[in-house]
Protein backbone atom coordinates (compact mmCIF):
# COMPACT_ATOMS: atom_id res chain seq x y z
CA UNK A 1 0.00 0.00 0.00
CA UNK A 2 2.62 2.72 -1.02
CA UNK A 3 0.92 4.44 -4.04
CA UNK A 4 -0.24 7.92 -2.21
CA UNK A 5 -3.69 7.56 -4.07
CA UNK A 6 -4.36 4.10 -2.55
CA UNK A 7 -3.07 5.54 1.08
CA UNK A 8 -5.47 8.68 0.79
CA UNK A 9 -8.15 6.53 -0.19
CA UNK A 10 -7.75 3.99 2.54
CA UNK A 11 -7.11 6.59 5.13
CA UNK A 12 -10.47 8.27 4.05
CA UNK A 13 -12.18 4.52 4.53
CA UNK A 14 -10.49 4.04 8.16
CA UNK A 15 -11.12 7.60 9.55
CA UNK A 16 -14.63 6.46 8.91
CA UNK A 17 -14.59 3.29 10.19
CA UNK A 18 -12.51 4.11 13.51
CA UNK A 19 -15.23 3.95 16.35
CA UNK A 20 -16.54 5.73 18.42
CA UNK A 21 -15.78 9.10 17.22
CA UNK A 22 -17.62 11.00 18.90
CA UNK A 23 -20.11 13.20 17.32
CA UNK A 24 -19.38 11.78 13.72
CA UNK A 25 -20.34 9.25 11.01
CA UNK A 26 -18.11 6.13 11.92
CA UNK A 27 -18.64 2.46 11.55
CA UNK A 28 -21.34 1.79 14.63
CA UNK A 29 -23.21 5.45 13.59
CA UNK A 30 -24.91 7.15 10.78
CA UNK A 31 -25.91 10.63 10.86
CA UNK A 32 -29.68 11.97 9.59
CA UNK A 33 -29.50 11.49 5.96
CA UNK A 34 -25.71 11.15 5.73
CA UNK A 35 -24.71 7.58 6.41
CA UNK A 36 -21.58 5.42 6.13
CA UNK A 37 -22.24 4.42 2.88
CA UNK A 38 -21.95 7.85 1.06
CA UNK A 39 -18.70 8.01 2.97
CA UNK A 40 -17.51 5.03 1.11
CA UNK A 41 -18.49 6.25 -2.24
CA UNK A 42 -17.12 9.86 -1.59
CA UNK A 43 -13.37 7.71 -0.89
CA UNK A 44 -13.69 6.24 -4.25
CA UNK A 45 -15.16 9.46 -6.33
CA UNK A 46 -12.73 11.68 -4.89
CA UNK A 47 -10.00 9.41 -6.80
CA UNK A 48 -9.18 11.01 -10.14
CA UNK A 49 -8.50 14.62 -8.05
CA UNK A 50 -6.14 12.50 -6.11
CA UNK A 51 -4.57 11.58 -8.82
CA UNK A 52 -4.15 14.49 -10.41
CA UNK A 53 -2.62 15.67 -7.05
CA UNK A 54 -0.26 12.71 -7.33
CA UNK A 55 0.78 13.60 -10.87
CA UNK A 56 1.76 17.23 -10.72
CA UNK A 57 -1.08 18.76 -11.84
CA UNK A 58 -2.10 22.20 -10.34
CA UNK A 59 -3.26 21.39 -6.45
CA UNK A 60 -6.38 24.03 -6.84
CA UNK A 61 -7.63 22.30 -10.15
CA UNK A 62 -7.04 18.80 -8.35
CA UNK A 63 -8.72 19.57 -5.07
CA UNK A 64 -11.75 21.10 -7.20
CA UNK A 65 -11.61 18.07 -9.15
CA UNK A 66 -11.42 15.76 -5.89
CA UNK A 67 -14.41 17.18 -4.88
CA UNK A 68 -16.27 17.40 -7.56
CA UNK A 69 -16.09 13.56 -7.84
CA UNK A 70 -16.32 13.52 -3.62
CA UNK A 71 -19.92 14.94 -4.29
CA UNK A 72 -21.28 12.27 -6.28
CA UNK A 73 -23.08 10.66 -3.90
CA UNK A 74 -26.03 11.65 -2.38
CA UNK A 75 -25.41 12.22 1.29
CA UNK A 76 -23.77 15.84 0.99
CA UNK A 77 -20.68 17.11 1.74
CA UNK A 78 -18.78 14.33 3.45
CA UNK A 79 -15.00 14.75 2.87
CA UNK A 80 -14.41 18.26 1.39
CA UNK A 81 -11.99 19.37 4.90
CA UNK A 82 -10.59 15.77 4.06
CA UNK A 83 -9.59 16.19 0.97
CA UNK A 84 -8.27 19.75 1.51
CA UNK A 85 -5.36 18.32 3.60
CA UNK A 86 -4.99 14.98 1.27
CA UNK A 87 -4.62 16.77 -1.81
CA UNK A 88 -1.42 18.89 -1.08
CA UNK A 89 -0.27 16.03 1.13
CA UNK A 90 -0.50 13.55 -1.51
CA UNK A 91 0.89 16.10 -4.13
CA UNK A 92 4.22 16.07 -0.94
CA UNK A 93 4.51 12.59 -1.08
CA UNK A 94 5.08 12.06 -4.64
CA UNK A 95 8.69 13.84 -3.83
CA UNK A 96 9.21 13.89 0.18
CA UNK A 97 6.07 13.78 2.80
CA UNK A 98 7.79 16.33 5.16
CA UNK A 99 6.37 19.63 6.25
CA UNK A 100 8.78 21.36 4.35
CA UNK A 101 7.77 19.72 1.51
CA UNK A 102 4.14 20.89 2.73
CA UNK A 103 4.84 24.42 3.35
CA UNK A 104 6.45 24.72 -0.08
CA UNK A 105 3.35 23.25 -1.81
CA UNK A 106 1.73 25.91 0.21
CA UNK A 107 3.16 28.93 -0.48
CA UNK A 108 3.59 28.18 -4.31
CA UNK A 109 -0.13 28.35 -5.19
CA UNK A 110 -1.16 30.67 -7.04
CA UNK A 111 -4.05 32.89 -7.94
CA UNK A 112 -5.36 29.89 -10.58
CA UNK A 113 -5.67 27.60 -7.50
CA UNK A 114 -7.46 30.07 -5.25
CA UNK A 115 -10.07 30.70 -8.55
CA UNK A 116 -10.48 26.48 -8.48
CA UNK A 117 -10.97 26.44 -4.66
CA UNK A 118 -13.69 28.84 -5.01
CA UNK A 119 -15.18 27.01 -7.82
CA UNK A 120 -15.35 23.68 -5.66
CA UNK A 121 -18.02 25.17 -3.49
CA UNK A 122 -20.11 25.06 -6.42
CA UNK A 123 -19.96 21.39 -6.52
CA UNK A 124 -21.20 20.35 -2.75
CA UNK A 125 -22.97 22.73 0.23
CA UNK A 126 -20.42 22.81 2.49
CA UNK A 127 -21.20 24.33 6.11
CA UNK A 128 -19.76 27.92 5.88
CA UNK A 129 -21.17 30.77 8.99
CA UNK A 130 -19.99 34.34 8.37
CA UNK A 131 -16.69 34.15 6.41
CA UNK A 132 -13.51 36.40 7.82
CA UNK A 133 -14.58 39.89 6.08
CA UNK A 134 -11.21 40.05 4.52
CA UNK A 135 -11.74 37.18 2.23
CA UNK A 136 -14.14 36.92 -0.58
CA UNK A 137 -17.44 35.12 0.53
CA UNK A 138 -17.04 31.28 -0.46
CA UNK A 139 -20.33 30.83 0.10
CA UNK A 140 -20.65 32.71 -3.48
CA UNK A 141 -18.85 30.19 -4.95
CA UNK A 142 -17.35 30.45 -8.64
CA UNK A 143 -18.86 33.77 -8.60
CA UNK A 144 -16.28 35.00 -5.90
CA UNK A 145 -13.55 34.76 -8.65
CA UNK A 146 -13.34 37.63 -10.06
CA UNK A 147 -13.07 39.23 -6.48
CA UNK A 148 -10.45 36.91 -5.97
CA UNK A 149 -8.28 37.84 -9.05
CA UNK A 150 -8.99 41.26 -8.61
CA UNK A 151 -6.94 40.86 -4.79
CA UNK A 152 -4.74 38.65 -6.60
CA UNK A 153 -5.11 36.25 -4.20
CA UNK A 154 -3.06 32.62 -4.12
CA UNK A 155 -4.53 29.24 -2.22
CA UNK A 156 -2.79 30.16 0.68
CA UNK A 157 -3.36 33.48 1.23
CA UNK A 158 -7.33 32.96 0.85
CA UNK A 159 -6.55 29.84 3.37
CA UNK A 160 -4.87 31.93 5.86
CA UNK A 161 -7.52 34.53 6.51
CA UNK A 162 -9.82 31.55 7.64
CA UNK A 163 -7.16 31.54 10.57
CA UNK A 164 -7.65 31.05 13.31
CA UNK A 165 -11.41 29.96 12.98
CA UNK A 166 -10.53 27.04 10.89
CA UNK A 167 -8.29 24.59 11.72
CA UNK A 168 -8.50 23.11 8.18
CA UNK A 169 -6.98 26.17 6.60
CA UNK A 170 -4.43 26.52 9.94
CA UNK A 171 -2.78 23.45 8.67
CA UNK A 172 -2.17 25.17 5.62
CA UNK A 173 -0.23 27.94 7.10
CA UNK A 174 1.59 25.62 9.52
CA UNK A 175 3.47 22.84 7.59
CA UNK A 176 0.18 20.84 8.69
CA UNK A 177 1.87 20.75 12.22
CA UNK A 178 -1.20 18.82 13.73
CA UNK A 179 -1.41 16.14 10.52
CA UNK A 180 2.26 15.07 10.93
CA UNK A 181 1.42 15.27 14.77
CA UNK A 182 -1.54 12.80 14.50
CA UNK A 183 0.44 10.51 12.20
CA UNK A 184 3.01 10.40 15.09
CA UNK A 185 0.33 9.77 17.55
CA UNK A 186 -1.61 7.01 15.38
CA UNK A 187 2.05 5.22 15.58
CA UNK A 188 2.44 5.73 18.55
CA UNK A 189 -0.98 3.90 19.65
CA UNK A 190 -1.65 -0.23 19.22
CA UNK A 191 -3.83 -1.94 17.59
CA UNK A 192 -5.85 -2.10 14.44
CA UNK A 193 -5.85 0.70 12.33
CA UNK A 194 -9.48 2.23 13.22
CA UNK A 195 -9.27 1.97 16.88
CA UNK A 196 -5.83 4.15 16.78
CA UNK A 197 -7.86 6.57 14.47
CA UNK A 198 -10.97 6.75 16.95
CA UNK A 199 -8.10 6.71 19.57
CA UNK A 200 -5.94 9.47 18.17
CA UNK A 201 -9.47 11.72 17.37
CA UNK A 202 -10.26 12.23 21.05
CA UNK A 203 -6.58 13.01 21.84
CA UNK A 204 -7.25 15.77 19.04
CA UNK A 205 -10.66 16.66 20.25
CA UNK A 206 -9.06 17.46 23.39
CA UNK A 207 -6.30 19.24 22.15
CA UNK A 208 -8.05 21.76 20.71
CA UNK A 209 -11.92 23.32 20.23
CA UNK A 210 -13.34 21.50 16.94
CA UNK A 211 -13.51 25.00 14.55
CA UNK A 212 -16.23 23.46 12.60
CA UNK A 213 -18.50 23.01 16.09
CA UNK A 214 -17.51 26.65 16.91
CA UNK A 215 -19.04 27.77 13.82
CA UNK A 216 -22.02 26.07 13.61
CA UNK A 217 -22.89 26.13 18.07
CA UNK A 218 -20.61 28.84 18.76
CA UNK A 219 -17.48 29.04 21.25
CA UNK A 220 -18.92 27.50 24.28
CA UNK A 221 -20.80 24.54 22.65
CA UNK A 222 -17.06 23.37 21.48
CA UNK A 223 -15.00 24.05 24.40
CA UNK A 224 -17.59 22.14 26.67
CA UNK A 225 -16.86 19.05 23.57
CA UNK A 226 -13.45 19.87 24.14
CA UNK A 227 -13.35 19.19 28.01
CA UNK A 228 -15.41 16.36 27.64
CA UNK A 229 -13.39 14.92 25.12
CA UNK A 230 -10.18 15.99 28.45
CA UNK A 231 -11.80 14.34 30.57
CA UNK A 232 -12.08 11.11 28.64
CA UNK A 233 -8.91 11.47 27.62
CA UNK A 234 -7.14 12.00 31.00
CA UNK A 235 -9.18 8.68 32.44
CA UNK A 236 -7.99 6.58 29.74
CA UNK A 237 -11.26 6.35 28.62
CA UNK A 238 -10.65 4.46 25.01
CA UNK A 239 -8.54 1.65 26.83
CA UNK A 240 -10.28 1.49 30.07
CA UNK A 241 -14.17 2.70 29.54
CA UNK A 242 -15.05 2.62 26.42
CA UNK A 243 -18.56 3.08 26.83
CA UNK A 244 -18.09 5.98 28.09
CA UNK A 245 -16.70 7.38 24.66
CA UNK A 246 -19.73 5.67 23.09
CA UNK A 247 -22.34 7.23 25.54
CA UNK A 248 -20.33 10.77 24.41
CA UNK A 249 -20.66 9.83 20.67
CA UNK A 250 -24.30 9.35 21.25
CA UNK A 251 -24.91 12.34 23.18
CA UNK A 252 -23.11 14.16 20.05
CA UNK A 253 -24.85 12.81 17.55
CA UNK A 254 -28.67 13.08 19.65
CA UNK A 255 -27.14 17.15 19.78
CA UNK A 256 -26.42 16.90 16.33
CA UNK A 257 -22.82 18.20 16.80
CA UNK A 258 -20.48 17.30 14.68
CA UNK A 259 -16.48 17.72 15.35
CA UNK A 260 -15.85 17.62 11.46
CA UNK A 261 -12.02 19.40 11.57
CA UNK A 262 -10.79 16.52 13.96
CA UNK A 263 -11.87 14.19 11.50
CA UNK A 264 -10.06 15.93 8.75
CA UNK A 265 -7.07 16.16 10.59
CA UNK A 266 -7.57 12.43 11.75
CA UNK A 267 -7.80 11.51 8.09
CA UNK A 268 -4.84 13.78 6.85
CA UNK A 269 -2.92 11.80 10.03
CA UNK A 270 -3.69 8.54 8.54
CA UNK A 271 -2.29 9.37 5.33
CA UNK A 272 0.90 10.13 6.55
CA UNK A 273 0.78 7.19 8.73
CA UNK A 274 0.17 4.83 5.51
CA UNK A 275 2.28 6.71 3.17
CA UNK A 276 5.45 6.44 5.07
CA UNK A 277 4.16 2.97 6.73
CA UNK A 278 4.27 3.60 10.27
CA UNK A 279 0.77 2.09 9.92
CA UNK A 280 -0.30 -0.79 7.95
CA UNK A 281 -3.42 -2.75 7.34
CA UNK B 1 -21.05 6.41 -10.54
CA UNK B 2 -20.67 5.48 -13.81
CA UNK B 3 -17.21 4.11 -13.86
CA UNK B 4 -17.28 0.34 -14.16
CA UNK B 5 -14.36 0.49 -11.63
CA UNK B 6 -15.22 3.09 -9.40
CA UNK B 7 -18.54 0.78 -9.34
CA UNK B 8 -16.64 -2.24 -8.74
CA UNK B 9 -14.49 -1.51 -5.83
CA UNK B 10 -18.04 0.39 -4.06
CA UNK B 11 -19.70 -2.69 -4.68
CA UNK B 12 -17.01 -4.62 -2.71
CA UNK B 13 -17.24 -1.97 -0.36
CA UNK B 14 -21.06 -1.94 0.23
CA UNK B 15 -20.68 -5.97 0.43
CA UNK B 16 -18.94 -6.02 3.45
CA UNK B 17 -20.39 -3.29 4.77
CA UNK B 18 -24.36 -4.62 4.48
CA UNK B 19 -25.36 -6.00 7.76
CA UNK B 20 -26.37 -8.55 9.21
CA UNK B 21 -24.94 -10.43 6.79
CA UNK B 22 -24.84 -13.84 8.63
CA UNK B 23 -21.56 -15.60 9.31
CA UNK B 24 -19.17 -12.96 7.14
CA UNK B 25 -17.27 -9.76 8.29
CA UNK B 26 -19.61 -7.20 7.77
CA UNK B 27 -20.17 -3.22 9.56
CA UNK B 28 -21.20 -5.11 13.42
CA UNK B 29 -18.93 -7.97 13.32
CA UNK B 30 -15.45 -8.73 12.65
CA UNK B 31 -14.40 -12.56 12.14
CA UNK B 32 -10.67 -13.75 14.25
CA UNK B 33 -7.71 -12.25 12.75
CA UNK B 34 -10.38 -11.11 9.28
CA UNK B 35 -11.38 -7.43 10.02
CA UNK B 36 -13.52 -5.08 8.54
CA UNK B 37 -10.34 -3.16 7.40
CA UNK B 38 -8.75 -5.42 5.45
CA UNK B 39 -11.55 -5.59 3.32
CA UNK B 40 -11.20 -2.06 2.52
CA UNK B 41 -7.67 -2.31 2.04
CA UNK B 42 -8.45 -5.51 0.03
CA UNK B 43 -10.89 -3.45 -2.57
CA UNK B 44 -8.57 -0.54 -2.73
CA UNK B 45 -5.49 -2.72 -3.97
CA UNK B 46 -7.84 -4.50 -6.31
CA UNK B 47 -8.30 -1.60 -8.90
CA UNK B 48 -5.06 -2.00 -11.06
CA UNK B 49 -5.99 -5.42 -11.51
CA UNK B 50 -10.02 -4.39 -12.20
CA UNK B 51 -8.32 -1.53 -14.65
CA UNK B 52 -6.78 -3.67 -16.59
CA UNK B 53 -10.19 -5.40 -17.34
CA UNK B 54 -11.84 -2.48 -18.32
CA UNK B 55 -9.19 -1.50 -20.68
CA UNK B 56 -9.52 -5.02 -22.24
CA UNK B 57 -6.77 -6.40 -20.59
CA UNK B 58 -6.68 -10.36 -20.65
CA UNK B 59 -9.30 -11.65 -17.85
CA UNK B 60 -6.64 -14.10 -16.71
CA UNK B 61 -4.15 -11.06 -15.99
CA UNK B 62 -6.45 -8.75 -15.13
CA UNK B 63 -7.73 -11.69 -12.46
CA UNK B 64 -4.24 -12.37 -11.28
CA UNK B 65 -3.05 -8.70 -11.07
CA UNK B 66 -6.64 -7.85 -8.80
CA UNK B 67 -5.83 -10.66 -6.42
CA UNK B 68 -1.82 -9.42 -6.07
CA UNK B 69 -3.63 -6.33 -5.05
CA UNK B 70 -6.10 -7.29 -2.66
CA UNK B 71 -3.84 -9.75 -1.10
CA UNK B 72 -1.12 -6.95 -0.02
CA UNK B 73 -2.96 -6.38 3.07
CA UNK B 74 -2.48 -8.67 6.59
CA UNK B 75 -5.68 -10.25 6.70
CA UNK B 76 -5.49 -12.60 4.09
CA UNK B 77 -8.16 -13.53 1.11
CA UNK B 78 -10.81 -11.29 1.70
CA UNK B 79 -12.35 -11.13 -2.27
CA UNK B 80 -11.24 -14.11 -4.34
CA UNK B 81 -14.04 -15.16 -5.29
CA UNK B 82 -15.75 -11.59 -6.08
CA UNK B 83 -13.10 -10.73 -7.85
CA UNK B 84 -13.49 -13.53 -9.84
CA UNK B 85 -16.81 -12.61 -10.78
CA UNK B 86 -16.09 -8.65 -10.75
CA UNK B 87 -13.10 -9.22 -13.28
CA UNK B 88 -15.39 -10.37 -16.20
CA UNK B 89 -18.00 -8.56 -15.65
CA UNK B 90 -15.82 -4.93 -15.58
CA UNK B 91 -14.99 -6.24 -18.69
CA UNK B 92 -18.17 -6.73 -20.26
CA UNK B 93 -19.50 -3.56 -18.85
CA UNK B 94 -16.79 -1.48 -21.08
CA UNK B 95 -18.92 -3.12 -23.86
CA UNK B 96 -22.05 -4.21 -22.33
CA UNK B 97 -23.37 -5.52 -19.34
CA UNK B 98 -25.63 -8.51 -20.59
CA UNK B 99 -25.50 -12.60 -19.61
CA UNK B 100 -24.79 -12.62 -23.29
CA UNK B 101 -21.82 -10.67 -23.04
CA UNK B 102 -20.39 -12.23 -20.40
CA UNK B 103 -20.59 -15.76 -21.55
CA UNK B 104 -19.03 -14.82 -24.69
CA UNK B 105 -16.19 -13.42 -22.22
CA UNK B 106 -15.93 -16.29 -20.58
CA UNK B 107 -16.14 -18.70 -23.47
CA UNK B 108 -13.00 -16.63 -25.27
CA UNK B 109 -10.68 -17.17 -22.63
CA UNK B 110 -7.61 -18.85 -23.28
CA UNK B 111 -5.02 -21.25 -21.80
CA UNK B 112 -2.77 -17.97 -20.53
CA UNK B 113 -5.96 -16.85 -18.73
CA UNK B 114 -5.46 -20.30 -16.94
CA UNK B 115 -2.44 -19.82 -16.39
CA UNK B 116 -2.61 -16.78 -14.95
CA UNK B 117 -5.64 -17.98 -12.52
CA UNK B 118 -3.86 -20.48 -11.37
CA UNK B 119 -0.74 -18.03 -10.91
CA UNK B 120 -3.54 -15.93 -8.70
CA UNK B 121 -3.09 -18.87 -6.14
CA UNK B 122 0.24 -17.63 -5.33
CA UNK B 123 -0.67 -14.66 -4.09
CA UNK B 124 -2.91 -15.58 -1.10
CA UNK B 125 -4.34 -18.72 0.74
CA UNK B 126 -7.52 -19.80 -0.40
CA UNK B 127 -9.41 -22.27 1.20
CA UNK B 128 -9.42 -25.43 -1.22
CA UNK B 129 -10.72 -28.90 -0.69
CA UNK B 130 -9.59 -31.88 -2.61
CA UNK B 131 -9.90 -30.55 -6.45
CA UNK B 132 -11.88 -31.65 -8.63
CA UNK B 133 -9.78 -34.73 -10.11
CA UNK B 134 -10.02 -34.08 -13.09
CA UNK B 135 -8.85 -30.24 -12.81
CA UNK B 136 -5.18 -29.62 -12.03
CA UNK B 137 -4.47 -29.11 -8.33
CA UNK B 138 -4.83 -25.07 -7.75
CA UNK B 139 -3.64 -25.51 -4.65
CA UNK B 140 0.03 -26.27 -6.76
CA UNK B 141 -0.32 -22.72 -7.80
CA UNK B 142 1.66 -21.91 -10.81
CA UNK B 143 3.07 -25.14 -10.30
CA UNK B 144 0.38 -26.81 -12.18
CA UNK B 145 0.54 -24.61 -15.17
CA UNK B 146 2.30 -27.52 -17.18
CA UNK B 147 -0.49 -29.25 -16.73
CA UNK B 148 -2.93 -27.09 -17.72
CA UNK B 149 -0.99 -26.02 -21.10
CA UNK B 150 -0.31 -30.07 -21.93
CA UNK B 151 -4.22 -30.62 -21.67
CA UNK B 152 -4.49 -27.19 -23.49
CA UNK B 153 -7.49 -26.24 -20.94
CA UNK B 154 -8.89 -22.14 -21.22
CA UNK B 155 -10.13 -20.35 -18.05
CA UNK B 156 -14.01 -21.35 -18.60
CA UNK B 157 -12.83 -24.73 -19.01
CA UNK B 158 -11.47 -25.17 -15.62
CA UNK B 159 -13.60 -23.38 -13.75
CA UNK B 160 -16.26 -25.96 -15.41
CA UNK B 161 -14.65 -28.35 -13.90
CA UNK B 162 -15.36 -27.24 -10.81
CA UNK B 163 -19.04 -26.98 -11.15
CA UNK B 164 -20.83 -27.92 -8.99
CA UNK B 165 -19.07 -27.84 -6.23
CA UNK B 166 -18.11 -24.23 -6.46
CA UNK B 167 -21.17 -21.32 -6.93
CA UNK B 168 -18.73 -19.03 -7.82
CA UNK B 169 -17.29 -21.05 -11.20
CA UNK B 170 -20.78 -21.92 -11.94
CA UNK B 171 -21.48 -18.47 -12.81
CA UNK B 172 -18.73 -19.10 -15.13
CA UNK B 173 -20.80 -21.28 -16.99
CA UNK B 174 -24.06 -19.96 -16.71
CA UNK B 175 -24.11 -16.74 -18.37
CA UNK B 176 -23.53 -14.74 -14.87
CA UNK B 177 -27.42 -15.83 -13.84
CA UNK B 178 -27.05 -15.86 -9.94
CA UNK B 179 -25.00 -12.50 -10.21
CA UNK B 180 -27.83 -10.94 -12.61
CA UNK B 181 -30.60 -12.56 -10.62
CA UNK B 182 -28.75 -10.60 -7.21
CA UNK B 183 -28.85 -7.56 -9.32
CA UNK B 184 -32.41 -7.44 -9.57
CA UNK B 185 -33.37 -8.39 -6.16
CA UNK B 186 -31.32 -5.76 -5.27
CA UNK B 187 -33.05 -3.45 -7.19
CA UNK B 188 -36.47 -4.29 -6.30
CA UNK B 189 -35.77 -4.24 -2.52
CA UNK B 190 -36.01 -0.70 -0.74
CA UNK B 191 -34.04 1.42 1.23
CA UNK B 192 -30.10 2.61 1.25
CA UNK B 193 -27.50 0.58 -0.42
CA UNK B 194 -26.03 -1.85 2.25
CA UNK B 195 -29.73 -2.89 3.71
CA UNK B 196 -30.34 -4.03 0.51
CA UNK B 197 -27.14 -6.23 -0.03
CA UNK B 198 -27.89 -7.51 3.54
CA UNK B 199 -31.23 -8.52 2.91
CA UNK B 200 -30.54 -9.95 -0.62
CA UNK B 201 -27.39 -12.39 0.71
CA UNK B 202 -30.48 -13.89 3.16
CA UNK B 203 -32.23 -14.68 0.11
CA UNK B 204 -29.28 -16.04 -2.07
CA UNK B 205 -28.63 -17.88 1.44
CA UNK B 206 -32.12 -19.57 1.36
CA UNK B 207 -31.86 -20.41 -2.18
CA UNK B 208 -28.77 -22.61 -2.46
CA UNK B 209 -26.45 -24.15 -0.35
CA UNK B 210 -22.89 -22.01 -0.04
CA UNK B 211 -20.93 -24.06 -1.44
CA UNK B 212 -17.86 -21.81 0.31
CA UNK B 213 -19.64 -23.71 3.80
CA UNK B 214 -19.71 -27.17 1.78
CA UNK B 215 -16.65 -27.44 1.52
CA UNK B 216 -15.32 -26.44 4.71
CA UNK B 217 -18.04 -28.08 6.60
CA UNK B 218 -19.77 -30.67 4.66
CA UNK B 219 -23.09 -30.53 3.24
CA UNK B 220 -25.11 -31.44 6.09
CA UNK B 221 -23.97 -28.04 7.53
CA UNK B 222 -24.53 -26.08 4.57
CA UNK B 223 -28.45 -27.49 4.01
CA UNK B 224 -28.77 -26.23 7.94
CA UNK B 225 -27.52 -22.86 6.96
CA UNK B 226 -29.69 -22.85 3.81
CA UNK B 227 -32.83 -23.89 5.83
CA UNK B 228 -32.12 -21.75 8.79
CA UNK B 229 -32.06 -18.61 6.61
CA UNK B 230 -34.96 -19.63 4.39
CA UNK B 231 -37.04 -20.07 7.82
CA UNK B 232 -36.24 -16.58 8.18
CA UNK B 233 -36.89 -15.37 4.84
CA UNK B 234 -40.25 -16.94 4.88
CA UNK B 235 -41.08 -14.78 8.35
CA UNK B 236 -39.63 -11.54 6.75
CA UNK B 237 -37.05 -11.29 9.16
CA UNK B 238 -35.09 -8.68 7.49
CA UNK B 239 -37.53 -6.42 7.78
CA UNK B 240 -39.81 -7.75 10.92
CA UNK B 241 -37.38 -9.06 13.34
CA UNK B 242 -34.04 -8.17 12.36
CA UNK B 243 -32.84 -9.25 15.85
CA UNK B 244 -33.54 -12.27 14.63
CA UNK B 245 -31.30 -12.05 11.49
CA UNK B 246 -28.29 -10.69 13.97
CA UNK B 247 -28.66 -13.99 16.23
CA UNK B 248 -28.25 -15.98 13.04
CA UNK B 249 -25.18 -13.63 12.55
CA UNK B 250 -23.92 -14.29 15.90
CA UNK B 251 -24.25 -17.49 15.88
CA UNK B 252 -22.47 -18.53 12.53
CA UNK B 253 -19.54 -15.96 13.27
CA UNK B 254 -19.21 -18.25 16.97
CA UNK B 255 -19.27 -21.47 14.99
CA UNK B 256 -16.67 -20.56 12.63
CA UNK B 257 -19.40 -21.03 9.35
CA UNK B 258 -18.83 -18.38 6.55
CA UNK B 259 -20.78 -18.24 3.42
CA UNK B 260 -17.90 -16.53 1.39
CA UNK B 261 -19.57 -17.85 -2.04
CA UNK B 262 -23.10 -15.84 -1.52
CA UNK B 263 -20.91 -12.83 -0.54
CA UNK B 264 -19.54 -12.80 -3.68
CA UNK B 265 -22.56 -12.83 -5.54
CA UNK B 266 -23.53 -10.21 -3.86
CA UNK B 267 -20.93 -8.11 -4.39
CA UNK B 268 -21.61 -9.30 -8.11
CA UNK B 269 -25.02 -8.53 -8.13
CA UNK B 270 -23.87 -4.81 -6.45
CA UNK B 271 -21.67 -4.03 -9.11
CA UNK B 272 -24.09 -4.83 -11.71
CA UNK B 273 -26.79 -2.72 -10.21
CA UNK B 274 -24.40 0.14 -9.47
CA UNK B 275 -23.10 0.10 -13.02
CA UNK B 276 -26.69 -0.24 -14.58
CA UNK B 277 -27.59 2.91 -11.97
CA UNK B 278 -30.42 0.72 -10.86
CA UNK B 279 -29.14 1.15 -7.43
CA UNK B 280 -27.47 4.03 -6.23
CA UNK B 281 -25.64 5.60 -2.60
Amino acid sequence: MDAPVDCAQLALLLEVTGTPKPGNVDRQRDLSGLRFEHFLAGAIGARPGLEMAATGEPVGESFERAVAGMAAQEGGNTQFGSLLLLVPLVRAASDALTPARCETIATSTTTADAAAFYRAFDHVDVFVDDPPTQAPDVRRGSEAIPAVRDRELDLQSVLALGVPGDDVAREWVTGFERSFDAAARLEARTGPAPDRAAAVFLELLAERPDTFVTKRHGAAVAESVQDRARTLLELDAFESDRGAVSAFADDLVAAGINPGTTADITAAGLFIALADGTITV
